[in-house]
């Protein structure tokens, strides 16, 4: 089955965070393609993505990228498909830099920006998901059994204090 | 016809950014309903709005609230649809607390956070077209559309440096 | 004796910072119960335990979450009683999301905040006990007591410097 | 009657924000006392407004400052009884350096640090009624009563959108 | 004479600020281009003129941006050129998203990033200047005047205080 | 012969920081005591502390806290003596509390801030140093001493690169 | 009588914030020269103001700058004499970056750093007088009468509250 | 063949980061020379280094700081080549002070600054590589092929994820 979620990320290092993404799409039974592209050191490539995202039979973009991270934007201009953006924990501003660069988007191409690092990763694909789910019932019904799995597993817990 | 896109925002006084949302919306002919929904104030209210939003017909819900923002991700808890969070700007931080608070998800419950304040709400409005637009190609081409026009502003604006 | 303090985190994982708020109402001998809430997993429990709150004898909450940490406000929306918010650390930015997220509730819904982790996870048994104290004489002393011995300490502690 | 909660702050230019917790208690019918109180330029008057506030009879304190703000704190450290600290904005960081002053407090000593500026201070009114009403169920009666009014007013608000 | 640094910035509303970078450039006697070219809203546009600047005859690009700045970083990765990369303020957050936008480009594309606002639009032009002279004396002593001058006026200002 | 520089500190935790300020001073020959004195902990005793430190013969006090760092503030305002306040490193927000709630002084009170850390502890004793050294000029050749050798070690430094 | 005092900063527009040191200096009586100083634009002025400040009799300096601020710091390297620094506010970053780049000294060369902007300098103005009082005991009353004073005043304006 | 560019830094404990920026200049065959400079302890040394720079043959300027770092802005103060600007790390605020210490320099004087850490001085090198290559066919072609082989890198290793 063609992939409906294309996850990409700016650099091989990134899918330590990117991987949790992958993990949610592939729990829900969403097809999905992976690929490293970068903004600044391929940034043609990026683009020939990007624009080709429709036709491929894309419908939802997941960027993860770290830094001055660019990624996530610049898809997001050359795609009208939703653009999801990751912003990747950094080793000097814990991923403040990461989370401002996505997300401070100026009015006219939105980004929906996550949360920092694995958290923001796994809610990429949940999310991915819940766009889909709009327009389809099974996804849905993955999902909110999913969140009833959890659900159960965090009133369990409480048990557990020591 | 009835909303396919619920506005909500947290107080009377976010309508200020959140109408930029709605000016999107009715450019893109895309129905929509607006409401004051208070995570703090009106608690239960939230709830049932959010847990009510499928049968309502709702596919997307963008949310405003400044501070100790909750209302985006509250009200993705108690839905399945995509909530997109809007960080209103913030008399004493500037709309930096609202950001953290709506974009730190714990990963579970996802909310697609755009930027602080009406460049935020403008791309609100624009990622809810987004997202029907990729199961509606007659919204995307009106995205398109705008998009073109943008672009020639950009370029027709060159000459009036000065 | 029925517990007059709840003590309540979003998470199994907050244990370890909240453990050192139990530890003070033990030490104290103040009756409290702890349990796992969380706003975002568990919504309808949560409200469910904050809208019984007074009616199952507790005088005072303490709430600890990290992130996007809605826990502390969304309780305090449902019950009357004084919610005390601990922030929990995060692995990001430190805990400053939690703090942000906890502290800067709109008029009308106060939490009482506290430092961001295990500091504020022990100051918040201390104010629960210092507003119950205010109220009930044997408590008071107990703190006092407490009060006395850890500045004795601080007195001792200059002696073994180098 | 007798004042049962002590507002006071560190300098004359505070009651533009403090007085917000005044006209709540006001409002709640709570008796109260107000006094300019500095830690810094009054440090004996502080410490004596601290350690009588027991026997005059006072339930609560509540202390605003702002920028190195050590009045909650040093209260605080001064007297048995809940002190909610107000950061009030200051003109060069916001109130950050007031908040961050007031809530890191160390293990052993606690503050209930509420929101930077005005809305902070109405919360200071109401987190004070909220842990007197703990104990006193008219108290408790006048809260519920003000929040149905407040709820009202954000259900009624919608319908003045645009 | 044909241009030799191109100036660049996100949107019209950005002349406010670059307009120091042109400033400069004219009183030093170096001839340059300025364009409106946005990264976001004309993407195409972007690497075209990135990766025609040294065919025309460009030997440095002075970009600037606000928000999650994305020109210079992406100008740089299509041209061999140096790139001096103007974080222009921003409503919300003051241009440290701007700064952090481009400042913080990862190992392989660099940006020469200058001050926020004007007083980075005015070094912009200077550094373009600046490494223009490198090779080219009489830009340098163009550039060593105006310091010498600067310098004066420094010492002639202590008398007018007060 | 007796002390005339007092180093106190608000935490035994905090003497692997302050102990770089008594290094300096044993080092440059400067009679010193140190004591752990805790504004929130011990409050009597900082008082008694500060208030009698002229007439015990100290001429400069050198203070460490963290946190919510209210003691060389504090202790500031009880003695016209010079206060030196060295931030200490937090595990949360890495001493940036430390360093806003002792720098950010209102007019009246002031407090010679140094770096965050162990810089800053050193830097608060040759600080007090200099202080002496204004009036001493056998302090001022030592301080000139050390900064002679420390500028060879740098100069000799480049020759290890690599 | 010959200045004790030396006033400087790094550009004229700093005089609206240094202003305030110099005024207290003049209340208490204490001689005082001021200059501009700029560290980027005349650094060799500033090096040869510092370095001949002994030998002209002054036993303090005080350093005014914003931004970038290195005025402080460069001149702390070029005399023995205790330098205070206050971070001028600026315009994007509110003085955050006059505070960093003037308090984060690296062990070696301290400087004496008080509250960003107006407070700052007042601080600054009666830092100086202290470290003179520390050795004059005609200074130390003067200060003291002017706590006295103020101490008054604080106590006397609660009167007009509200 | 005579050092094109000089690489300097504030400290030894620099060279974990700087020597990063002196392998991008090896591998372009660009010919530099390297030392220890320190703004605060060796000032003259600095001076003499900045002001003897361009009769040396030097066309651009690296330096590298941390924490207050005053290098790369007093060294372009004293000479009229380029200055390229590297925060370093540190342990404390992790380079947040020294990208606002480097960065916000006033107009007049500019500094070329890059990012935070080992990503900063990898651009330094290839910064300075592109300033020399505007002039230079030859240097502009190794720079070329070095992009294109990390592009390649990129594309191969996206077959490397899970």
């Amino acid at each position: 089955m063609s992939a409906r979620v294309g996850v990409i990320m700016g650099s091989q290092s990134d899918w330590e965070t990117m991987k949790h993404a992958c993990a949610i799409l592939e729990e829900l039974e969403i097809p999905f393609e992976k690929q490293v592209v970068s903004a600044h050191r391929t940034p043609d490539l990026m683009f020939e993505y990007a624009s080709s995202a429709v036709e491929r039979g894309l419908q939802v973009i997941i960027a993860g990228a770290g830094g001055a991270a660019h990624l996530p934007g610049m898809v997001a201009a050359k795609t009208i498909l939703p653009v999801i953006g990751v912003p990747v924990k950094t080793s000097t501003l814990n991923g403040l830099d990461s989370l401002l660069s996505i997300v401070q988007m100026p009015g006219g191409i939105p980004v929906a920006t996550v949360a920092i690092g694995q958290a923001g990763a796994t809610n990429a694909g949940l999310l991915a998901a819940q766009i889909l789910g709009a327009f389809d019932r099974s996804i849905q019904e993955r999902i909110g059994a999913r969140r009833d799995r959890i659900s159960e597993q965090v009133m369990e817990s409480s048990s557990s204090l020591q």
